[in-house]
C-alpha cells in the first residue's frame, strides 16, 4: 500500500503536479495519483479515501484550482495530515485557490503549499518530511538533498562568477 | 415540506444570516435553517442533503465564511439550484470567502450573491425569484417588494431633501 | 419563445461565452443569445427585457467584463432569475468584473457564478437547474450529465494510472 | 435650475456623501442632492436625468457602493460629465465600488474620484473645475480655495514646529 | 492654441495612449501630444503647464504607470480640469497605476478614468464632454457618436444572430 | 524533551497564538513556546533549533505577522515538518503575512494555515495529526476531538431550531 | 543644519509618524520635521527641498497616504537618498499609498519601508545606516540597538515562559 | 574590496536583475553579484555577509521572489543599509514578493524599490546615491544621468511630435 495518495482536481493541471509524483519517486516514496474532484466525484474522493484509510496512507497531497475544494473535502474525513496545493487560474491571480485551500475553520487543517510547480513540489517535500519523523533512510535522503540543493547554488554562483566576474 | 433549504456552516455567522431567513418568512415561503459544515459534519451535510431532496426542497442557500465549501459541497450533490453567500471574516477582506464560493468548476454553478447582511438578503430574493417562477402569487408579492423598494428611495429622497433644501 | 435570454456586453466576448450557449442547446433548452450593452445601449436593452418578459423568458443571463453593470441593469428590470458571468480582461486580474456583477444591492440579486468560460458553462447549468424544477425530463438530463462527469474522471482517472502506474 | 446634480445610491451613505454638497454650497455652485437607484428605481434615475437635462445641469455627480453601477447608469443617459464617488463598504476594502466605477466602456467615461470623503469632496472639486472653464468668478474662487489649501498647511507645519520645534 | 493637452510619462507607453489622441482628432478637438515625466521632467512639466495655461488648455489629460504620479503632479498647477489614465504592467494587475491616480486628496482631484486603452478612449470622450459644454457643434458630434455606438451594437447583434440563429 | 516547538515573532501575537498552545495542552501533547525573531534574534532562532533538534521536537509551528520570515528561517534549519500561521495586522488584509509564509521554494515547504486565531488552532491539530502517525493514543483523541466536533454542531442546530422553529 | 529632513504630507497622519521623529531623536541624529504636500503645497516643497539641499540634508523621509506623491516628488529633485513610509487608510487596505510610493520608475527610488507604525519607526533607522556609513559612533549606536532588541526578546520569552511553563 | 554586495535568490531571476549590474557598472561602482538563498543556502548567505561586512561593503541589495525573505536575512545580520528588489512571479500579482519584501518589523528596514527591472535598476540607483553623501565624483555622475534622464525625455517628445504634430 502506498505512504502518500496525491489526488487532483483535473487532468488539465497534471503539468503543474507532475512535479510532485517526480519528487515523491525520486525520494522512493510510494504514492498513488489519481484524479478525483470534490464536486464532480464527491462519492469518488470518499470511496478513494476509504480504501487510503484502510490500506493505511500516512499522508494526503490535494491539488485544484479556483474554488479548490479538494483539500478540504478530504481533510473533513480523515485525522492523517492533508497538504494542499493551489493551482493558479487566468483570473484573480491565483488568490481564489491560495485563500480557497488554506483557510480553513479550526479542526481541519490543510498545511498549504505556494502555488502552483514550486507548491507541487513542496507538498512531496513535506509529505516526505512527516514520513522521515519515522524513517532514518529518508531523513538521510532529505539531509542529501538539502546538500543538493546548497551545490545547486554554488554552482549557479559559479557560472554568474563567470559571467559577471564580481 | 419546506421549499427552501438554509445551511449556516457556523452559529456565529446567525446575526449575519438572520436576514436571509426573514426575507423569506416575510415572503411567506416554507424554509428550514440549519448548521451544517462541510468540515466539521460533512455526513450531516449529505444526511440532511437526503432528507431535503426526498422532501423536495426546491432550493439551497448556503452561508459560510474562510475557505467557504459548503455551498461547493451542497452544489455537488443536488441538480437544484444552490446559491452562496460568502461571509467575510477580518481578514483578506472578505475575498476569502467569495472567491471559494464563486470560483465553481463547470456543471456544479452556485449562485453566488454579495458579502454578508446584503447577500444574505439577496439569496432569499433569488429564491423566491426562482419559486415564483411558477408560484403566481409569489410573484405578485416580488412586484409589491419592488414598489417598496421604490417607494423607501422616494421617502429616503424627501427626508434629504427637507434636510439639504436641494 | 425561448426559455432563457443570454445577453453579452460586447462581441468581443464571445469565445468566452459561447460555451454557455453550447450548454444550452445540448440540453435542448431554447434560448435567444443577442448582445446588448447597460451603457451603449440602454434603451435596448430595456426593449429587449420588454420583449422577453412579454415572451415568457425564465432567466436571464448576462456576460460583461471591467465595471460589468449588465446584469445589474437586468436584474433591476425583472422579478426572474439574473445569472451573471465576469469575463476577465487583463488588468485587475478579473476582480474588477467579478466585484460589479456579485455585489448587489438588497432586493436585486444577481446568482454570480465564476469568471470566464468555466462560469459561461455554469451560467447555462444554472438556467437548467432552474429550469428543472418543473421539468422532469430536463432533470433527468441533469442527472444523466452528473454521471457523465463522473465518467469523464474515470477516463482521466484511468489515463493518469497508465501513465504513472500509481 | 442647478448646475451640478448629486446623485446617491442609498441614505445611508450621507455621512460620506455630505461634504460633496458642502464644498458645492462654500463654492456658490448650486446643485441638487438627491437620492436615487441604478437597481432600485431605475426609472427614477431615468427621470431624474430627463429633468436635469431639459433644466441644464451642467455635471451629474454619482456616489454609490458595492457594486456601484449608478454613475455608469447615469453616464449610459448623458454626454454631459459624470463623476463617481466609489464609497467604501466593510469588505473587499472598497476595491468593489472603485472597479464598477472606474472601469467604464469606451465611449461612456466617469471620471472616478477617490473613495469616500475625501472622493466626497474631490468630486465637488472637480465639478467646480469644470464649471470655472466659463465662469470667472468661480475661477477666483478656486484659486482662491487653493491658496487657503496652502496656509492650512503653512499653519499644519507652524503647529508641528512648535510641538518637535525641528 | 490647442484645447486639451495629453501628457504621457513614457513612450513606451505609445500604443495605449494612441486611441486618446485618435477620438479628439475624430472629434475635431485641438490637442497637443507629448511626453513628460513627474519624476524624470519635473521642471519641463511645469513648464508645459506654464505655456499650456497660458495658452488656454482647457483640460489636461495624464497617462501613466506604475506609481502614477503624473495626473497629480499636474493637478496640483492648475484649476483646469484632469483626467487620469492609469497604464497596467506587468506586476501588480494594474492596481499600482490606478491607485496612484485616482487616491487624490481634497482639493486636487484628478477624474480617473478605465486602465489602458479603454481609458485612453475614455479619457478623450470626458474631455470632449467637457468642452461640449459650451460648444453645440462638439455636443451634436457627441450625440452622433452615440448613435453610432447603438449602430455598432445593433450589427455586433446581427452578427451574432446569424451565427446562433437565436 | 517537547515533541512541538512553538515560535512567535511578537509577544504582541500572544492572543492570536495562545489558542495553538491551548489545543496541544488539551491534546496532552508536550510542547515549548517561546518568542524568537527571524530578524531581531536570528541567532536565538539558529540556537534554539539547534536546541529543539537535538532535543528531539518533531514539529515545528511559527506564528508571525506583516514579513512573516519566521517559519521560512526555521524551515531553512531543519528536515522536521513546519507549519505556519500568518498574522493579519492593520493593512494589507493579512496578505502580507501569508503570502511570506506560504509562497517559499521547492525544497523548503511551510504548511501554512489559517490566518490568525482558526490558524493558531490549526496548527496545533496539523501537528497533532503529524504526531498521530506513529501514537495511537492520539490518534484516538483526534477521533474523538472529531465527535465532538460534530456535537457542537449539533447543539449550535438545537439552539437554532429553538430561535428560528425551522 | 539638520541631517534628515522628515516631510508629512498631513498633519492627520502625525500619531503614526512622530515615532520616526522618536528613533531619530534617541539616536541623536539631527532632523527637520515638518509638513508639506506633493499636491497642496507644490512650491513649498520644492522650497524647502532647496533649503536642505542647500543646508546639506543628506536623507528624506517622505509620509504619506491615498495617492502618496510625496516621496516621488522629492525624489525627483534630490540625488541624495528618500525613503517612503506608505500610511494606510480606511480603503484600499492600505495598497493605495504603499503602491504609490514604491512603484518608481527607473533613476528615481524611493526606498519604501513598512506601512504606518512599523514602516516609520524603519525609515528612521534606515535613515540612520546611511548615515553610520560614515559615523563610527553612530553605528555604535546601532549596534547597541541590535543588542537592545535582543535584550527585548529575551524579556518577553521569559514573561512568556512564566506564563505557559514551556 | 567592492562597494555593494547583489545578491539574488535563484539563477532564474538574472534577466530581471542583471540591468542593476549594468547600472553600477555604469556609474564604476565596484561589486559582487552573486547567487545566495535565505532557504536553500542560510549558512552561505552568513557567511558572504560575513566577507562582505569584513571587507566593508557599504550597500546590500537582495532580489528575490514569491515568499522573498533574502533581503530580510541580510537586514537581520547587518546595520548596512539593505536594498529589496522584489520578483513577480506568475501568480499572486508580484504580491507575495513586494510584501515578504516590504513589511520588515521596527529596527530592521529593507529599503524596496519596484518589481523586477525597473526595481532592478532603481536599487542600483539608490546604492549609487547612498554611496554619493561622501563621493563627489559619484555624485557629479547621479547629477548627470539627471541629465541624460531629461534629455531622453525630450528625445522621445521630439519623435512623438513628428509622429502626430501636435
Amino acid at each position: 500500500m502506498p505512504q502518500v495518495a496525491i489526488f487532483m482536481g483535473s487532468l488539465s493541471d497534471e503539468e503543474k503536479v507532475a512535479p510532485c509524483a517526480q519528487v515523491l519517486r525520486d525520494l522512493g516514496i510510494s504514492f498513488t495519483f489519481t484524479i478525483t474532484s470534490a464536486h464532480r466525484t464527491p462519492e469518488r474522493t470518499v470511496q478513494l479515501m476509504e480504501e487510503c484509510e484502510a490500506g493505511g496512507v500516512q499522508v494526503y497531497i490535494c491539488a485544484a484550482g479556483m474554488a479548490a475544494h479538494l483539500a478540504g473535502a478530504v481533510a473533513a474525513r480523515t485525522i492523517r495530515p492533508v497538504i494542499g496545493i493551489p493551482i493558479a487560474g487566468n483570473a484573480l491571480a491565483g488568490m481564489d485557490a491560495l485563500f480557497s485551500t488554506v483557510q480553513m475553520p479550526p479542526g481541519f487543517p490543510v498545511g498549504t503549499v505556494a502555488t502552483d510547480k514550486a507548491g507541487a513540489k513542496n507538498a512531496a517535500w513535506m509529505a516526505a518530511q512527516i514520513l522521515a519523523l519515522n524513517d532514518a533512510a529518508l531523513a538521510e535522503k532529505l539531509r542529501a538533498a538539502r546538500a543538493a540543493f546548497k551545490a545547486d547554488v554554488d554552482k549557479a554562483a559559479a557560472s554568474l562568477h563567470d559571467k559577471y566576474g564580481a
